[in-house]
């Protein structure tokens, strides 16, 4: 094995059983501690981010990328507040659930716990390190970070800001760390890291969470890519599916709850495409529809069955219509991603039908599907949004961040 | 990709479907139904276990796995018992837990789902075919079973019957499907379907565990090996730890959670081991014992340091003498798998120490280790004992085999 991943690791270790049982105080006053250092340290992490964008530069990264990778005074002051946010939460960890009493007397419960050491493999976003760690440090669970090549001066720094902070409170430096070895080879040592590392959440594109699906013998949480749909029923009032698909579709294109693909009902075709198609002119977005759509917005282009199945991430939207709410959900369940689905109706059991039987993270009546987001659903924070099934489905707040385990208080119990 | 594991994966899909929202009235009547055929068709079942069993003794199968391997009248007596117990469990399915008020109005609470379609790899136990449907069936998933070719026959003809059932009660009959080539290909190729299958879960021993964990790209639930200890604390009841150590280390030797290693306090060292020995002797228990135990138990084995960290599921027992809480609790965390651990003591802040800093599934105060298991923690069901920590984690019932989805009622909300 990797000599050093595997001293991280033990490290790693040891850092879990000091955080297992740290008081809610001691926690929420590192995290506003290391807030505060962050801002004090800003021209180090400045420096340190000026030579990853020149770098960056030089190596021709693309203008969106260098945003995404550029940090200023603002991002930072960002940053810190982000993790004075975090201590403001309510600590999830030793919270006693489901406590019964058994026939033969034993009492068991289930006590909230962390996970243990979490691992995090993301790409070139720095502002991620102080996130990862906060929502990590808060649930009581110790985090390796390997982030992408492109930051590692600026994530150094930054990590070297919360283990000074986390030395001078007294509480142990390996609470956090970083794998500075930014090599292929390292990454997929790292996913394989089962003795030390107990669960590993990749943020980033579709290539990274799927190489990490495919790599990873540790337990990962799988964020994911959002292909949503809205379908406007026969039923629907149809200016509020106009105003939630505008709102959907361009309040912001590039995240993964964002609509890409329109389902109407054809007995609202005609009453809905044409004005529908005006709004989405007015903001430039290019439409890619069905035949029975197209005859209705002459300028859409023809929607290929690749459309269906795409998430474009831009001022794009694949239009289609539809015999019933059957033909929806079916379409729907057929080419989602599992993420956010929503229905515009009025009619009582169409809308619980739709509830029912599409399959996705976030349901939705009624509504945008830009809603599906932890801040929005009341969490305080979100470590991502998880389009798998177990453990964590949808957004995820620090309860993602937990496990349980069964505490048995008995007093001689034996087997019979 | 295989075509026959794509042609059953996409049945599976179908049948996931129909039985997401099948009625837990249906659901129950079809588990009993399907219960009743077995023992209408246990001639047949029968007849099939024995070419197994003839092909077993031919391939000098060792005679414990035979045992495993065989069915009797009796068994299959006890499989639709099993069923029926099943069918008069809470249907999981459909509730919907903590629906709350957003301060826009969005109305969001989480609804139990099935998992969807849950892939089982297991060795040559075929009650294991009839337990792993009712189960699934219960929480409305479809299961792809994959047996070991040691059992094929008779997993074919219990896979049979069950088929024959659903199709007479109108129920999609791909609710169970089997993989009848048995060959390593053929599992590997299984065990990254992720486009059909949620999750994946081995059962059985430790090779065909780690193999899936280490090959599996869907999703694993990890069963596992219990290597428990019980410390006996320097206030402990010494009757009641003895009785206690008996229970947990002879009541039934070769399951997960039986003990496999005693800790005791050095002040307790004299009048408790020569009298724990004493009735291990009359079990024909072997100890291995570090130097200190050792003195006091002479015909004891010298432990090594291989003996910490195995779990022998056999009439043996490795004993350390330990000088406080905090050296017993770090021996466990450093040895243990993370299953059950067991303090026996009548220190209270002993008692919350160890319930806190011990890291396992189900940590016991003065308890046998033995209870932990679906049926004595009152789930009516077990699908295994978990020991990793996500999802699910110690005994799994029905709701291991559930995920959530959110559900959001509005009225027209966009983000701003």
């Amino acid at each position: 094995m990797n000599h050093m991943l595997e001293q991280l690791g033990m490290h790693a270790k040891d850092a879990e059983v000091i955080l297992r049982n740290l008081h809610t105080d001691k926690k929420n006053e590192v995290l506003c501690a290391v807030a505060g250092k962050l801002t004090d340290c800003a021209e180090r992490i400045l420096e340190a981010n000026a030579v990853d964008v020149e770098n960056g530069r030089k190596n021709h990264m693309p203008e969106g990328l260098i945003d995404r990778l550029m940090l200023t005074r603002e991002r930072i002051d960002g940053m810190a507040e982000g993790l004075r946010q975090i201590s403001e939460l309510d600590d999830p960890i030793g919270e006693v659930t489901g406590m019964k009493k058994r026939p033969n007397g034993l009492l068991i419960g289930q006590k909230r716990v962390p996970l243990g050491v979490i691992g995090i493999i993301y790409e070139a976003r720095p502002n991620v390190t102080a996130d990862a760690f906060g929502l990590c440090f808060k649930t009581g669970n110790a985090v390796i970070l390997k982030g992408g090549s492109d930051a590692i001066h600026s994530n150094t720094a930054i990590v070297e800001c919360i283990r000074e902070t986390l030395k001078e409170s007294g509480v142990t430096e390996d609470a956090i760390q970083l794998i500075t070895d930014t090599s292929r080879e390292t990454a997929a040592e790292f996913m394989k890291l089962n003795q030390y590392v107990d669960v590993l959440i990749p943020r980033g594109g579709k290539g990274l969470i799927k190489a990490v699906v495919e790599q990873s013998t540790i337990p990962v949480i799988e964020t994911g890519t959002g292909n949503c749909h809205i379908y406007v029923d026969e039923s629907a009032d149809l200016n509020m599916a106009a105003d939630i698909v505008m709102n959907a579709k361009t309040q912001r294109v590039g995240v993964c709850n964002a609509c890409e693909s329109l389902l109407v009902h054809e007995n609202v075709k005609e009453a809905f495409l044409p004005v529908m198609a005006e709004r989405l002119r007015s903001k430039h977005v290019e439409m890619r529809a069905d035949e029975e759509a197209k005859a209705l917005i002459p300028d859409a282009k023809t929607a290929t069955e690749e459309d269906w199945g795409t998430e474009y991430l831009d001022y794009i939207l694949s239009i289609k219509v539809v015999k019933s709410v059957e033909e929806a959900i079916a379409h729907i369940n057929r080419y989602n991603t599992k993420h956010s689905e929503a229905i515009i109706t009025n009619d009582y059991s169409h809308a619980q039908k739709f509830l029912d039987e599409v399959d996705a993270a976030a349901v939705y009546v009624n509504a945008s599907t830009r809603f599906t987001d932890g801040f929005e659903f009341g969490f305080g924070a979100e470590i991502g949004i998880s389009t798998q099934k177990l453990h964590a489905r949808g957004p995820m707040g620090l309860l993602a961040l937990t496990a349980t385990k069964y505490i048995i208080y008995g007093n001689g119990q034996i087997r019979p």
